[in-house]
């Protein structure tokens, strides 16, 4: 994929809306630093974010069955401690031999609900550290990347797949939190809400 | 506004999807420490989420004419320094007589070209530390969120609607901040890009 860097002379297809690096052709699709970068920044950025606030901004939701941000973090520590680190390991132990264990998308929501976001927020963190520690003690090579594994539902996925996943998981959980917050508020902004794309996002539930 | 506080046994319209406190049957809409409580979260959170990363989170963008991290930062600064409380003094000297003067989406391309995104992140914390500030030191009672002033495109708002809007268009910017780095790895995620709601969304262009 090549990837464009600020307002680049040349110009790229719609499907190649991307970056190229002064100087630099193309790259490679990921880079496990690239990756690490972000997946250690997440639990800070959601300590900034979170800690502290209050309640209508951590424990209201969008709606019946939808999450606030309280159970978003929840989800997130879910992941941390059942998804990620261990499907890896699955991925180098038995590749696709072994399909993953499915994730439950809903389990934060007995797991958590007797503690407080604070102690959400620092067990996220922890759990964020120690599985970072063990990906690096991986000692991770390019050619380890390729190697294959198996989704209970998607089928062949390799381990890069399942590293740009971590990492794009936090993302779309940043959206998505960002979306219940601005929500609250869907009616005090009036007539500006025409202008707040936030507020014209109606989720993205998978399929 | 009446909101749902965590799994109500009471039923809502789905217009109402909204958050009730345990024992308080209805919240106003706005409130000042609500919406500063926000206001006040959003440098540190940019600065936790961006600073430092790999120039492809923070240099790339979507396509032609999108906006990268760095120009992101860029606007919410531009914002600081001539939207938001310079409105409010508008509202609160001239009321609905003088129309706010329009804001310039794309100032920030121009202004923050020879930055660096460690620059902007500065800026854009002590930009916001003062005007919070100047916000507090108007020590603005409930009546005066009433008071009007006057959109050059929307018409009449009010100084709550405003200051709601400050928030919510802080919570804009982080929503698109995660979808722009998210589709960096759009390909990456590979099978799992049906999972990652951040990568249905394709952005909410104001009319």
């Amino acid at each position: 994929m090549i990837r464009d860097f600020q307002a680049p002379a040349r110009r790229l297809s719609p499907k190649r809306q991307a970056c190229i690096y002064v100087g630099m052709a193309s790259l490679t699709e990921f880079s496990l630093d690239e990756a690490i970068a972000v997946l250690t920044r997440t639990p800070a950025t959601l300590n900034a974010l979170l800690r502290g606030l209050p309640n209508i901004w951590v424990r209201c939701k969008e709606g019946k069955d939808t999450w606030s941000a309280f159970d978003i973090v929840g989800h997130l520590i879910f992941g941390e401690r059942t998804d990620w680190m261990p499907r890896a390991r699955i991925i180098l132990e038995s590749g696709e031999a072994r399909p993953f264990d499915p994730f439950d998308r809903f389990a934060q929501l007995k797991e958590s609900q007797d503690k407080s976001l604070e102690q959400l927020l620092d067990d996220f963190a922890r759990l964020r550290r120690e599985n970072l520690a063990a990906l690096r003690a991986l000692n991770l090579q390019q050619e380890d990347l390729t190697r294959r594994g198996r989704h209970p539902a998607l089928g062949v996925v390799t381990l890069s797949q399942l590293l740009a996943t971590w990492a794009v998981h936090d993302l779309t959980h940043v959206h998505q939190l960002s979306r219940v917050m601005a929500h609250q508020y869907r009616d005090a902004v009036g007539p500006w809400s025409a202008y707040l794309g936030v507020l014209q996002c109606t989720g993205h539930r998978a399929p």
